[in-house]
């Protein structure tokens, strides 16, 4: 499938490559054509990786993974363009945490998530929101943390959020470990996860730890 | 040891009741000294039991367990009296949620917390967060839920959280898997746990089930 990943971060680079693993096309997009850590990423990547601008890429993707940051994400999709995104299951791996007061906080949180505006800017992409509970090596890679730990999906369009799963089985997700909260609101839940994920990353030192939610039945 | 328990809901007589059963003497606080629940509870809880205002209890107590919700818990902490409170342990298990507009939302949320602004209004006492993560049974019967899950402290003063620890200890939480978050400032952190665990909730029909934090290291 052909895959459009917005963002030339480490979330980016790690997701572009371990699709373009999976035999998959990788565009990765950017603000501008020349990004130079696009290029080089799809140099390295081989035929089946390419670079372009937002729109370029989203153009190519026939699904829109949003890996820039939760605060720029509605930005780098208006500059992917409504019409690039119409239809088009959008991924959104991000969380809208910045420094503020030299904390590290959410905005929004508690009434509205990225996830929620992404869906309501672009009413015709069918956003779900997905992965952004564990970094981007746990993301592609869940067999290197242990135990039975547990990724989540919410969107709107369950069809959508099935499409995801099934990528996610391909990242190592087996699908009894993918939890669907539903509609795409629970976006706000799955964002508020993070400063207690930035707590444990303080403590351990690193992020490579997933949460396993343990049930009596 | 003489333990205050202020709020007479489910949280607040599971607490009590289990505090009595391991052999601690417990008054349950609340508004008015002829509170039916409160009253109802001390008399089936024998000896050990017993119901009294706010006041009555913390100035009862040795340690003061914090068992109303969120939104009021400054309120019943001033009625409770600042000089009741002076040097002691108050263990914060409340969290800010309320329904707005048809939903339920946490306030605050993001730059502070309940269990911050306790300490605040209080700076003589030793508030330690913790057991706000989990519903009132897996708090005082972790092992009716399976797996090494865990639970969480945090509180300004290191003996306090030690202290809360050997608590928990008591209520079958292996010392282990109470992980310390340091200051009173995660408080923030594990009050916005509390969205996505009402989603979980919404989704399994039930509240028993915890988080594991798994680590690959």
């Amino acid at each position: 499938m052909r895959y459009a990943v917005l963002g030339t971060g480490q979330v980016g680079h790690t997701l572009g490559g371990r699709l373009v693993e999976l035999g998959h096309e990788v565009r990765l997009g950017s603000r501008t054509r020349d990004n130079t850590a696009a290029v080089q990423w799809a140099a390295a990547a081989g035929p089946a990786g390419s670079a372009g601008t937002f729109a370029e890429a989203a153009e190519f993707g026939e699904v829109v993974v949003n890996a820039v940051g939760g605060r720029v994400a509605l930005a780098a999709l208006e500059a992917a363009g409504a019409q690039n995104l119409e239809g088009k299951v959008v991924v959104d791996v991000s969380n809208p945490l910045a420094y503020e007061e030299g904390e590290l906080r959410l905005s929004p949180v508690g009434s509205d998530s990225v996830g929620e505006q992404i869906q309501r800017a672009f009413p015709h992409a069918r956003v779900v929101k997905s992965l952004n509970t564990v970094n981007c090596r746990v993301m592609v890679d869940p067999a290197s943390v242990p135990g039975e730990h547990n990724v989540f999906v919410c969107g709107d369009d369950p069809g959508a959020r099935e499409q995801v799963t099934a990528l996610l089985g391909e990242f190592g997700w087996p699908a009894d470990r993918v939890l669907d909260l539903g509609g795409i609101r629970a976006a706000r839940a799955v964002e508020m996860w993070l400063p207690l994920w930035v707590g444990l990353f303080q403590k351990f030192g690193h992020g490579e730890f997933n949460l396993e939610v343990r049930r009596a039945r």
